[in-house]
C-alpha cells in the first residue's frame, strides 16, 4: 500500500523515505520561482496598502463546516486533537478572515485591507497539476460598499500581472447586478442560481449547448434562454456594450447599478491609462458562487488561455454573517499560484537555476580558507551574493557543481594566484576566464554581473 | 468548554468566532514585523548561497515517530486520513530535511545548502510565548565535514542578527569534541550524556549545583565533577583560552581535533574582522541535543541574556541515518523567531504601524474617484507605496483612521484643490500641512519620505 517500507538491506531498519499522495516536496528551482512570485504579489498588494495577517493552519470544525458545501466538507482534513477537540485543517484563507473580521472587528477597524499568504489542505482527488496541499495568496478590502475598491481590486490584478512579467492578458469583468437586472427584467429572478451556473459554461460548451441546459435542466422556455444570452450578443467596447444594455435594464433598479458601477471601472481604467485590451467586460461571466453578488473578475493568459483563469474574485455582500451580525460587504481576488508557476514554466519565465547567488568562490587551499570567507563577505557587503565551495576538490567537479546549480560566475585562486594577489574570473556561459588583482575584484565582479543582466 | 458557541441573540444562529487554544491570529502590525524579520533571514541566507526548499505539512507518521524522543512523539498532531493513512502534522523542519535529502540526493546532489521558512506544529502546554503553531526559520550545509561550513555557520548567525538590526550580541561556540576529549582523559566517555546534560546548567545554577549533580545524578567522583569544571576555569581571548586547554587534550585525538577547528574558527573570524566581542568560546555550553557532534553554537542578545539562545545550532555528524546507507554530515542552525520578535519588541525595534503603505490618499469626492485612483498610481509608479480611502467621509475620519494605522503622510484634496489643480500633503508626525500642484506632487513625496526615514 502507501505506507513507507522497512529497508532491511542495511543492519540497522531503515525507514524509506517517501511523502503522502497528493503531497510534494520542492526542490531550490520550482522553490526559487515561487518566492520570487509571491514576492511580486506581496509588494503589489503592500503598494495599495493591503497589509499582511495570518491565522492558525488549524480551525474548530464548525468554523469550517459547511461553508464551501458537502465536496468542500468531504476535503477536509478533520480529526480530533489531543484535548479532545474536533479540529480540521483551513481549506481556503475566507472562512479564516470571515472568523478572524468578526473576532477582531474591534481592533482591526474598517475599511479593513488585508492580504494573507498561506497553505490550505483539501483532501482532493490527486490529479495532474492538484495538490492536497497548496498556497492561497488572497487579497480583500471589507467594511465598505464602494466602487473605489471595486476599481482598485481590478488595478491590483491590473498590476500584480504586469509586475509578474506578463505582457498579453485578458482581466474580464462583469457585475452580477446586471446580470439580476436582467433575471429580473426576464421574470427569472428564482432560477438565478441555475440560469448563471450554466451561463457560466459559455466559453467552455457553446450557445447552443447552454440554450439546451437552460431548457432542460434549469426548466427556462426557449424565448427566456434566448433572452438570456441576448446578453451576451452586444458588441464593441466596455462603453458600447453598456450602452447597448441601457434600455434593457432601465426598468430593474439594479441592474442599473450594476451599469453605472461598471461604466464607473471602465471610465478609471481610461483615466489610469489601463489599456483596454487588458480589460474587458464579459457579461456572459458568472462565477458560480453564489457568494458573489457585485463585480465579477476573471484573468486570462493570452498565450495560455486553456489553463483557465489565474486571477479571480468578486465584491461579496456580507463575509462574516455566520459569525456576527455586524454586515461586513467587501471585494476581493485570490491568485491563482500554482497555475501561474505552471503557466511560467510553459512560457518559459522561469529561470533555470537552483541557486539564488550569482557567485561561486572555489576552494583549492585549505590553508587559504579563512581568506576565501574574507573575500566572499567583501562581495557580500557590496551586495553580491556569493557561495564559497566548502571543500578543496578538483576545479572540474566544482565547475561541474557550480554549473549544475546555475552559477554565473566563479571566481577562482590557487597558491599561484594567492602568491600573486590575483583571482580568475570565470564567466559560465561565455566560458571566458580573465585574471584580475585583489583590489579590483569586487567591482570586476558587480560590472560583469550588470551586464550579464542586461 | 472550548468549543464553540451558539450565539442566538439574533435570528439566525451564529458560531461563536475564535481560535483554538495555543494558536493565534496575527493582526497587521506584528505580521509586518514577522515578515520583515524573514525576509532579512531569507536575504542573508540567500547571500551565502543557501537555497529554499520546501516539504510538506503532513508527513507518514513513521517518518516523523521516535525521532525527538517521548515527549515529542506526544506532542504530534497525528490522525488517520481519508485514505486510511496514519499522518502527523511536523514538528520541525530537521526530519523532514532528512527525509527530504535521503529522498532526492540523486537530484540535489552534495554538498546541498539549503534554508526553510515552514510552519511547525507542537501539541504542548501553552503557556506565555509559546504557541502550538509556530514558524521556524533554519539553514543547513549538508553533505560536507569541511570546517569551511561551521566557520560559515557562525558568519551566517553575525550577519543575521546585524542585519536585523541588533548591535550588541554573543554569539557562544564550542565544539562537543573538545568536550568528549576531556571525557575521554577523565575516562568518563560512558558517562557523557549525563554529564554534558548537567554541564549545559552551568549558566543557570552555578558551580557547585553542578558540581552536586555531577556527583549524585550521574555518579561522579568529587575528583572527576572538579575535573569536568576546570574546562571552564580558563580566562582570557579565545586563542588564550584553546592554548590553555591543548596541553590537557594532547593525548586525545577527538579533543585535539576540537581544539584545531575552533582555532581556525577564530583565526577566521580575525581575518573577516568581526569582532571578538561577538564571538566567544564558551567551554561550558553542550546542548542538550545528542544529536550534535562537533562546533556548536548559541547566540545571546547582550541587552536581555534572559530569553535564552535566539539562534542555536552546531554540526552532526549523519542527518539521515533512518532513511539513508548514505552518510549526510552537515551543520547548521535555526533562528528563533518568535523569541526574536519578542525581544524586538521589548526593545523598541518594531514600528507601531499597521500599514507598509506610508501614504494615505484621501477620498472626499465621489465624482474624482478615478482621479484619486490615477494620482495612487503616478506615486506607486515611482516607488511609492499609497492607500486610496475607498470613501468620501469626513476629514477628521479619515485622519483618524490614517493616525490609527501608522501612515506617514496624508494627501488631501477636494473641490477647491481640483479646481485649483492642487493638493494638500499632511505630515501626520509634525502636523504641518502644505499646498503643491499637481506637477510636484510625486517629487515632493519622494523628498518627504526620504528626510522622514533619516
Amino acid at each position: 500500500m502507501n505506507q513507507p517500507d522497512q529497508d532491511h538491506a542495511d543492519s540497522r531498519p531503515r525507514i524509506k523515505p517517501t511523502t503522502l499522495k497528493g503531497f510534494r516536496d520542492y526542490l531550490p528551482g520550482p522553490m526559487l520561482a515561487r518566492e520570487q512570485l509571491i514576492d511580486t504579489a506581496r509588494s503589489v498588494y503592500r503598494s495599495y496598502g493591503f497589509s499582511p495577517i495570518d491565522t492558525p493552519s488549524l480551525e474548530y470544525s464548525e468554523i469550517l463546516l459547511g461553508k464551501g458545501g458537502d465536496e468542500s466538507d468531504k476535503q477536509l482534513f478533520r480529526f480530533t486533537d489531543q484535548g479532545n477537540r474536533d479540529v480540521a485543517m483551513r481549506f481556503d484563507l475566507t472562512i479564516p478572515l470571515a472568523r478572524y473580521a468578526a473576532q477582531h472587528l474591534q481592533e482591526i477597524g474598517t475599511p479593513f485591507k488585508r492580504y494573507h499568504v498561506g497553505t490550505v489542505w483539501r483532501a482532493e482527488k490527486p490529479q495532474k497539476g492538484r495538490y492536497r496541499e497548496f498556497i492561497q495568496c488572497d487579497f480583500d478590502t471589507i467594511g465598505t460598499t464602494s466602487n473605489t475598491s471595486d476599481i482598485e481590486t481590478l488595478f491590483v490584478i491590473h498590476d500584480l500581472m504586469e509586475q509578474i512579467g506578463f505582457q498579453s492578458f485578458s482581466i474580464r469583468v462583469n457585475n452580477r447586478r446586471l446580470l439580476n437586472g436582467l433575471l429580473e427584467t426576464l421574470d427569472l429572478t428564482e432560477q438565478a442560481t441555475g440560469v448563471l451556473r450554466t451561463l457560466d459554461k459559455l466559453a467552455k460548451i457553446g450557445r447552443e449547448q447552454v440554450a439546451d441546459e437552460m431548457q432542460q435542466v434549469v426548466g427556462l422556455s426557449s424565448e427566456q434562454a434566448a433572452g438570456v444570452l441576448a446578453l451576451t450578443d452586444c458588441q464593441g467596447t466596455a462603453e458600447e456594450m453598456l450602452e447597448s444594455l441601457a434600455p434593457r435594464l432601465a426598468n430593474s433598479e439594479t441592474g442599473t447599478e450594476g451599469l453605472a458601477r461598471l461604466g464607473e471601472l471602465f471610465a478609471a481604467c481610461r483615466t489610469a491609462g489601463i489599456s483596454s485590451d487588458r480589460v474587458q467586460l464579459d457579461t456572459a461571466i458568472a462565477r458560480g458562487l453564489d457568494y458573489y453578488t457585485g463585480t465579477i473578475y476573471e484573468t486570462y493568459l493570452d498565450d495560455l488561455p486553456e489553463i483557465g483563469s489565474v486571477c479571480s474574485g468578486g465584491r461579496y455582500d456580507d463575509l462574516a454573517q455566520l459569525f456576527t451580525a455586524q454586515p461586513l460587504p467587501g471585494v476581493g481576488a485570490s491568485l491563482g499560484l500554482d497555475r501561474l508557476l505552471a503557466a511560467m514554466e510553459e512560457l518559459g519565465m522561469v529561470e533555470a537555476t537552483a541557486t539564488a547567488a550569482p557567485v561561486l568562490l572555489t576552494h583549492f587551499d585549505a590553508g587559504h580558507t579563512a581568506d576565501y570567507l574574507a573575500t566572499a563577505r567583501r562581495l557580500r557587503a557590496a551586495g553580491v551574493s556569493c557561495e564559497v565551495f566548502p571543500d578543496s576538490r578538483p576545479l572540474g567537479k566544482q565547475l561541474k557543481y557550480a554549473d549544475r546549480k546555475g552559477f554565473r560566475l566563479v571566481i577562482i585562486a590557487g597558491v599561484d594566484e594567492f602568491a600573486g594577489g590575483t583571482w580568475q574570473v570565470k564567466d559560465l556561459a561565455s566560458g571566458q576566464q580573465h585574471e584580475v588583482s585583489d583590489e579590483e575584484l569586487v567591482e570586476t565582479i558587480e560590472a560583469r554581473l550588470a551586464e550579464i543582466s542586461e
